[in-house]
């Protein structure tokens, strides 16, 4: 297989164009970041960037609504539109040829997108029936319910918002959060598959080039909390979830970090698999996650579990956790970690969609691109002592553990 | 891009292995059917396949539990092992070289698991976990139990089984259904990616060839309806599932059926979406899609909404599947979802994963595998009139509508 070519281009306005031509794919994809999270709403208008980004495709330049999904079903582009608490993010994905005549349309939508008042109510209807679909999916709210309570605000912002949020946003809210945050600067467009670089850039220049640039906003930064918590929820199972602060993705240790979370639950056999699931049967679904943000990162760990075992599942969570930091991680286990991680990185490389993602990742935390080769040498070099003192280095201070379901739990503290 | 090469055997136990080449990857994957799904469970033992699938890996071979999930980490395999109603299905991704060196431990995983006593109650807690994270997911929990009540007995089964199926079901049970039921006759065995078929095909020799095949099992069919039917669940959401008979993958009008449900609610354009989604914001989830067994199919259709919005949902829904039947189709939308559907096919192409799991389907339901140019053919020669007459003469006789939420709606006859 040839090795990918990656080029990055940065415009005059602050727009950053980085692509990686693959030769053994038919296929394209794109990943634009824009710097219009949910953390940038309006304190009161909670929900209004996640309404904005179904707002913007309900026509756009010269095409109605329907004319607008349906040119981009006729070029076969499955896509995806939305706002998570940093970003507002676009990724589509299509045959090569197909990405430039895309790339047209997304143009509209992001520059020149309609903003009709008529469409309001019904995407009004559709965000009050997101935020009421999540209060029926317990997993997926402790997790935004545990981001909120963990890192400041505004950076734990639940991008779905709230009822009040989404009900109080006007037309002209919206509107104005468009002309703020819908910027070159601060962007990425990260574009991976069957393209030629020359080409792209030009239509780039040509589609986004004269982009008026916005001024950067300034952000109140405030803790939230609180550290411990419980949300009573009927159901059948109990959620757990908590954070604890580590390094970021541009600090010296963070593959010391990953490694340390893998071990901890990031593949089958890992600890909290081998005590909470295998060993116990304690709940079907228990894992750790590297959560990073540009200048914060935890780790996260949830399980769902049956309330009258939920106690036991966080206790033997813990203990695991405590049992990193204290005796450190075996040969064995970064071995298997390293293995996992090196097949994961080699397989990533044959889908044009995962790595538009990971370049836009990389671009924006790190502002370049890593190699494979640099990924890899970095985990070779990882040793059971440097891993080991980073996880007793790695303390659990400032952690935060929410529960939700029919009763609370003794937390630590 | 180099053409891909199918290669194909079966065994003279009954085992078939069909593999694709692809030159562009550096991964391969294999998907596994066994004749072992939920349809097969005696009676009263709902969810011993569930069981059993996760037993299996608990030790096998010369390996305890732990050892070997280690060992497929060390080989970098992502894989999952889970009953379905049909059949109890392994898939697995890895690095090409690594790929016999999978299936070996799989050959230990299916023919040779320790199926320990003392692993049995961690098990069933999980198995009794799965089902009550059920009760906390009402999309899912829908999507079973309109199976459920549409399919006749037993191939409508969910495959997570019963409460007391899951706390009934003994050691023996399971080790007599593994007996019957993993067996080569009717498995079939598809691989995809960089491998070399006459290597691959020893080797899958050597592991199977010998695996004694085990009688089919007659399996008494029965109706179980009811056709219309209300689950009560204190819930924010009303989910609405509905189902009706369509031709089976084998039959001369299948591509006029895909073409009528992508038509329907298959894309983002599609009917359902614009109506239902885009013009009213009844619901955020809304689509249809086909259901396929080897002797039924269905086209079934699932939205999620508030209480209060729900029946003008379903009423919606219902009135674009009457009006398909009666106005038929646009040449416009024909071309939108021919675009939708080719691109899907070139980009699937891609992934040694998707394309073990389309040669395994394909071999399941044809007995062959289509070519990227006999499905692109046959697409190409649908028309207005032949996909409108199939949506003529595909009438909702037949029909299931299941409703799960906190009050009836109203439903038709």
């Amino acid at each position: 297989m040839p090795e990918p070519t990656v080029n990055q281009h940065e415009f005059p306005n602050g727009l950053v164009l980085v692509a990686e031509t693959m030769a053994s794919v038919q296929s394209a994809a794109f990943s634009l970041l824009l710097p219009a999270g949910s953390a940038y709403e309006p304190v009161g208008l909670g929900g209004s960037a996640s309404m904005l980004a179904e707002w913007i495709t309900r026509g756009a330049g010269d095409l109605d609504s329907r004319e607008l999904l349906t040119a981009l079903d006729n070029l076969g582009v499955s896509h995806g539109e939305g706002a998570q608490t940093l970003h507002t993010s676009v990724s589509a994905a299509t045959l090569g040829r197909n990405l430039i005549p895309a790339l047209e349309i997304y143009a509209d939508v992001l520059r020149r997108p309609h903003l009709d008042d008529e469409e309001i109510e019904p995407i009004r209807a559709l965000a009050l029936q997101n935020l009421q679909g999540l209060e029926d999916d317990p997993g997926s709210k402790v997790i935004y319910e545990l981001r909120r309570r963990h890192f400041p605000d505004p950076w734990g912002r639940p991008s779905p918002g709230t009822p009040e949020g989404v009900k109080k946003a006007t037309p002209d809210d919206l509107r104005a959060f468009h002309r703020s945050f819908y910027r070159p600067n601060g962007a990425i467009l990260a574009v991976a598959g069957a393209i030629d670089f020359d080409r792209l850039k030009e239509a780039v220049a040509r589609l986004f080039g004269d982009w008026e640039p916005q001024p950067e906003p300034s952000v109140q930064v405030k803790h939230v909390g609180p550290s411990r918590d419980h949300i009573v929820k009927e159901a059948q199972q109990t959620q757990i979830a908590l954070a604890y602060p580590t390094v970021t993705v541009d600090h010296p240790d963070y593959y010391q970090a990953r490694a340390m979370i893998g071990i901890l639950g990031g593949y089958s056999s890992a600890r909290l698999f081998t005590e909470v699931r295998e060993k116990r049967g304690l709940c079907y679904t228990v894992y750790s996650s590297y959560e990073g943000q540009k200048d914060r990162a935890a780790v996260l760990c949830y399980a769902g579990t049956s309330t009258d075992r939920a106690q036991e599942t966080l206790d033997v969570t813990l203990a695991e956790i405590d049992r990193l930091g204290k005796d450190g991680v075996e040969a064995e286990e970064l071995d298997t970690m390293r293995a996992g991680l090196k097949s994961s990185l080699i397989m990533q490389q044959e889908s044009s969609m995962s790595r538009a993602g990971s370049l836009a990742s990389d671009w924006f935390y790190l502002g370049r691109v890593r190699s494979i080769d640099e990924i890899a040498g970095a985990l070779d070099a990882l040793t059971t002592a440097s891993v080991g003192d980073f996880a007793r280095s790695n303390t659990t201070e400032g952690m935060t553990i929410l529960t939700l379901g029919p009763t609370p739990l003794t937390l630590p503290r």
